[in-house]
């Protein structure tokens, strides 16, 4: 089963910035082999359900390791069985409809 | 790692009432063994990551069987390396506070 | 415009224990007489649309001016205009799914 | 006090492609005179909090009006007050981390 994610970690008891823990997950995606694309409040992820989710517990494991007692994710996951969706795919139908409206 | 979840699964391309389905995931969890409950806009769940997981993934599944062609699910995932947490001791941490200022 | 609200906060660069800054906002929603219910991760609230929001805004006001310099909070809003609905009819209509399959 | 938010908006009881909705909220964004950046599972934006969520309000009321009965939206939400911040300036963070790292 393919999903698209969009993951945002948290991790309390930290300093203010959160942008180490947040790079260090870019490089797990990375290693992990997964197309991903960061936001300014997450990052999208696709590809198939258990590698993305064993990604995802290994960036909770890291941040952990890396010193925050606490953390809070948000996930948000779409899956759908009537056709194949993408990142890139799932912009442009957006997109499509803006240019169409102002064509 | 133990965690402590709220799920929140929203099949489209059904009928308006969800209930059905989020009924359907309330049997899984159960039959996985997990700790829920359920409130108006999710079910706090707690147990063992992998075993979260791995019902989640049923759930979409079967939400999929039961004709849903799409589902769009958010997830918080709180996991803390610096003491033992529950469903219950979070609800308690802030009742207790309540009533402590108001005692 | 009615909204059943799921409204979970994040102080950051505050101490690991969040829950004198959730039950602060308890009480905000208390003050702002709207009917909320909390659970292990969030907390439910029902109301007019620009109350709940002013309400949440406040929320937010408050605990920075507690010493959080940093607030992350994840809300999931629900409107609906083909019938009336609250936090204990939403709960109602999934139990009532669970008690008709198990009769 | 100014906001950065994900905003992320799932009409119910509609057709399977949901970009009709999504697109007719960038105009609104627009016409609001805020700044915005789709991503594929929702879009960033950055403003005052009040024109922020009148904002989603007026797409909440537009969605219902183009034939939507239902919508479950997800909203982040980030307020900090030690620093200004921008959708731009989160990315660049963890940019900036990921090329020290690399360098």
């Amino acid at each position: 089963m393919k999903v698209i994610v969009d993951f945002c970690v948290i991790p309390l008891g930290v300093e203010l910035s959160l942008s180490p823990y947040i790079a260090e997950c870019q490089r797990i995606l990375d290693d992990a082999g997964l197309q991903h694309k960061l936001h300014a409040y997450g990052t999208n992820i696709e590809g198939e359900w258990d590698t993305v989710m064993e990604a995802i517990k290994r960036c909770h494991n890291r941040i952990h390791e890396m010193g925050a007692p606490r953390i809070s994710t948000t996930l948000k996951l779409g899956t759908r069985t009537d056709r194949e969706e993408s990142i890139a795919s799932k912009v442009h139908s957006v997109q499509q409809q803006l240019a169409q409206a102002n064509g």
